[in-house]
């Protein structure tokens, strides 16, 4: 099962996203219509404080203007061209939050929204961390929070959060820490 | 914390999303020029047939062109302007399933990118199913697949589904049942 492109192009072209409008050949035969958003892709860190009694993870609580609400996510940011994911994550993880990691997992990629935008996000386990100076870009205004792991993954299950790649990285750093420690 | 929009308009009115650019007036009194995407918002459903030894979840199969890749989701749509988060639930399950259902129980809401899109997917479970006849909409190409519970849970731990709504449905699905199941 694919769609080819037959036709189309860009019909807007912006600093943080680009939109196609495409034609599309479908599996019948027949073409169709698509709007798609262009995006260079995204990464977000869970970020786990190990040295005291119970890991913590930072959390960012910023506005958002997009979703018109003040969220609750881990911190995150959107991939330079050719930038790579592990480097972006690192950079956010020391700009947001003011920290260092000596180890950094990935725990794969999701798609935020695949049917109309082509953004793909990748998600890092981010571990033995020390501090640095936090560094703000000059139009970010945001919070640094810290919750449990445990806090974590009860926000996401019962809607606390509702940031998306949030919940899914809760989900793939719980399954990855357990099985590192029955390991 | 929130910023105020000052200025700026539509720049493209698609179909499926608009876009706009506005410009905001930042907490620090500067103001920032913002690239929005508009969408009328979508409706997610995690359908759980419990007639037999271990519940089943049916999940979609299907190309999605914004992604470029062929995905494993819960069936979902988007909502018409005004239309009601359960009903266009419960049309998109008939639809893409051929399942009806008793109960419609809402999950809240998770934002899929909440930095440049004021999309919001309201997610629902749905139980006491019964069949009907599926029918899609005529550009929709999709196949219909089962997994148990367990099995869903897995593939969203493990990156074997890396659609973002379908990982937060999962889990807040297993939080909802295990708290019935112990009620």
């Amino acid at each position: 099962m694919t769609e080819r492109t037959v036709g189309g192009g860009e019909v807007f072209s912006g600093r943080v996203f680009g939109v196609t409008v495409e034609d599309v050949l479908l599996p019948d035969g027949r073409t169709a219509r698509k709007e798609i958003v262009r995006h260079s892709g995204g990464v977000c860190v869970l970020a786990l404080l190990e040295d005291g009694p119970e890991p913590l993870v930072p959390l960012v609580r910023q506005y958002r203007y997009g979703a018109a609400a003040e969220t609750l996510e881990i911190p995150a940011g959107r991939l330079e061209a050719g930038e790579d994911p592990e480097e972006c994550g690192r950079r956010e993880l020391a700009e947001e939050c003011g920290l260092l990691a000596e180890s950094f997992v990935p725990l794969g990629t999701i798609y935020p929204t695949p049917a109309y935008c082509d953004e793909v996000i990748h998600i890092f386990l981010a571990r033995g961390l020390s501090r640095t100076e936090a560094c703000l870009d000059d139009d970010e205004f945001l919070s640094v929070e810290y919750v449990t792991l445990e806090r974590l993954a009860e926000l996401c299950r019962d809607g606390g959060i509702n940031d998306a790649k949030t919940v899914v990285a809760a989900v793939r750093t719980e399954n990855r820490v357990q099985r590192t420690d029955n390991r």
